[in-house]
């Protein structure tokens, strides 16, 4: 197993895609560069490579160079699962600009510079191949600049308004929107959702066009006015470690922890499984033998078990099979939750993956205003690897013995990362129970949080 | 406003409804009168009464009666909304035989003695008149009798067994039941599951045969070898209050807690709306002077909120309307789980509300044997009458002011559950805000927890 750092890779001759606005909008947006993935400078030393609008946020150690915000760092391994690297990262600032649709539904820029200003750091673990990681490394970040456009009215607003041009129709307008408890926070939840969605559909058509395949899970973390929201769909996992406290920030999605939602679809919907799989959960697949026994079963309607007796359908391969790790979505997919996937059918058949698939990401809040911050506090993002072998308590253990004697390292974070990842390599002084060893490709955000409050600008 | 304790009441010509099995048996399994709502005598004077078997659970304090299992105390208030008491509740012995189906799909009663015992209490709140909650508190404990003895063997096994007949296929198979961490708890849940859902179909089918109308909400606490299951299927309430501790048990289903569930039906569905809903979300119902604005919103995969510039369709009454405790799901009910209201149609229109409803419940578990409890520790089931004036917090205070200075008393208990229903009726010492008043029908269950360590015979 060969380690290497994080490169910017393109697939041959894939261009940076162009995000398109979703649904109603007439006509189309002309696609900007977007001003996104500028380095912040706020490191020493780091300030002339950080400003090159190309270099990609994620740097190899060596070079001494660190990430914007203060010091967010990464590190990836290539597990040589295929030939490019699976797990894709992106971060960056993100510089949202004050701009609305006018009368003819044409996009006007009112504050060509930046309005509002947030961080962003993005993980993606690919399957099927690199393609569909490499386009959502290269395309979320600027859906979600696109979508936060769109309501910024309503993000500076003491209360987002009931109509964004600020015009009240009723009086009592306001009201109803308190009654809701509706909070600029959730308007960025709402960016953060359609901006999942439009990716999605920005992968699928691109992959299509370029004839490619594959899909990717897809966690994000953007600080923004004094908050930090994590999106996920997938089974990446971000969490909160601080001296006293661990706290998730994200939620596993994979066909045991969606099994309902899945098994549901599938009895609304039954022509999805083409006769070739059965929607009932079994401790193991049914064999004849079983046929007439009273065997233990779980429907959609169920989170409790009972029994069944066994009939010919159920011997059928089952829509979710399998434990823990192995668990698999139509004997195929780990995932339930991500981007791409379009074209992916069940092997020698033409049973489509993506209807169980949604690319709609779960979103925490975190009010990093309220935390009372200390210097060690920080969010570890990682990919599956390095949960697949590293606790929630092992990966704080490695925090809060590493952070307190090394404060004034400036590389710190960074070298918190390498060191997560090191003890997903077996080595002997790994706190994984008897030596575990990853053999997935890891990837790691340590994100302290305490530069929020000296960085962080508001509006 | 009048006060009346609960007493059984049938509905005229109303029979006992006979529970039948659910869908994969072939022939009908005769119906046994349930032994079931025996009354436990383990309090001092009430032997007599409590064994005969048409006398009900809930009595008047005035008679000094105590409930089953020690001391478990139920208060009704009649607020007068019809003619008939629209809250109803059950409690009693479970008395689980240990009964198998044959060979020839004939039902064997194995053991005609109790082989389990349990305890169950239920309330069960109505509306569009009692005749579904009082068909819900004749039936649903014989459905989830039945449910128990279905899987009996499975209960008391160490690890319930891939076979009900025990009987071993593969010899991995306690392995492949291990690895899905199925227990005995994981049945009973099944088999309340199941219940419910049998239930509903019962009083589907007796309602319409004796052409009412009506559905109900379902709250019911089991306590079976040593654990206290908690399944809710509608907006009743569960607590366990305890000298340091407020833990809810329960999870109210309403418009506004299942708004995406429902939504994404309509979505699936868009002919249950009949072109007359719209399944859009907005803070206030929309009109002609909204059009062409841009207005905040949710659809269903979304927990945030965005915004679309308003069309026609827009204008359209909205599947879910109203905030808070006046949110209707399709302009008529304020719950979106319970029993019954398979005929409830939209007023003047033949758009059914049962799709949207699950019978399904929500079921919680409470291992007490973990909880090292105390004397005061106790379970407080109330219909949503007390919830929408006293908050948990209220609720719990309340508790511990009352017991530990009346712990002599064997009444403690009724008289605690007297004192919240006093506490919603506006009284001057009412710890409610701005001595808030219930109007809704009023009914609370007090289950002390103390008692199930003297009285729990496992097996």
């Amino acid at each position: 197993m060969s380690a290497g750092w994080f490169r910017r890779r393109f697939l041959p001759g894939e261009p940076l895609p162009a995000p398109r606005p979703p649904g109603p909008r007439a006509s189309p947006v002309p696609y900007r560069r977007p001003r996104f993935l500028r380095g912040s400078s706020s490191s020493p030393g780091a300030a002339d490579a950080s400003r090159r609008p190309d270099s990609r946020p994620v740097r190899s150690p060596a070079r001494g160079r660190t990430l914007p915000w203060n010091a967010g760092y990464a590190e990836i391994i290539n597990a040589e699962k295929s030939e490019f690297n699976e797990d894709q990262a992106a971060c960056g600032k993100l510089c949202i600009r004050r701009c609305e649709f006018g009368a003819e539904e044409e996009w006007l820029t009112l504050c060509p510079e930046e309005f509002l200003t947030g961080h962003y750091w993005a993980l993606f673990d690919g399957h099927g191949g690199p393609a569909a990681a490499i386009l959502a490394a290269n395309t979320l970040h600027s859906c979600l600049r696109r979508q936060l456009e769109a309501v910024v009215e309503g993000l500076v607003a003491t209360q987002p308004p009931m109509h964004l041009n600020g015009r009240c129709i009723c009086p009592s307008d306001p009201q109803f929107v308190e009654e809701k408890g509706i909070r600029a926070e959730d308007l960025v939840i709402g960016a953060l959702e359609s901006a999942f969605q439009e990716c999605d559909e920005v992968i699928g058509r691109e992959l299509e066009a370029s004839g490619q395949v594959g899909g990717c899970t897809a966690l994000v973390a953007v600080s923004l006015q004094g908050k930090l929201y994590v999106a996920n769909a997938g089974d990446s996992r971000a969490i909160l470690v601080r001296r006293d406290e661990i706290r998730p920030l994200s939620f596993e999605f994979t066909p045991e922890t969606e099994r309902q939602r899945i098994q549901q679809l599938a009895f609304v919907y039954p022509e999805l499984l083409a006769g070739e799989f059965t929607r009932l959960e079994f401790p193991r697949r049914l064999k004849g033998d079983d046929l007439g026994q009273k065997v233990l079963f779980r429907d959609h309607h169920m989170s409790g078990w009972s029994y069944k007796r066994v009939e010919k359908s159920d011997l059928k391969y089952p829509l979710i099979h399998g434990q823990g790790r192995q668990a698999r979505l139509l004997g195929t997919l780990a995932v339930s939750r991500g981007l791409g996937d379009h074209q992916l059918r069940v092997l020698d058949t033409n049973i489509q993956l993506k209807p169980f698939l949604l690319s709609v990401p779960q979103v925490t809040v975190l009010d990093v205003g309220q935390l009372e911050l200390q210097e060690d506090d920080v969010v570890v993002m990682a990919t599956d690897g390095l949960w697949d072998v590293l606790s929630n308590e092992q990966v704080a253990w490695l925090v809060r013995s590493f952070l307190p004697g090394n404060q004034e390292d400036p590389h710190r974070f960074l070298k918190l990362a390498q060191m997560l990842i090191h003890s997903t390599q077996g080595k002997e002084d790994s706190p994984t129970e008897e030596g575990q060893v990853s053999y997935d490709d890891v990837s790691v955000f340590v994100i302290p949080l305490h530069s929020q409050g000296q960085e962080s600008s508001g509006r």
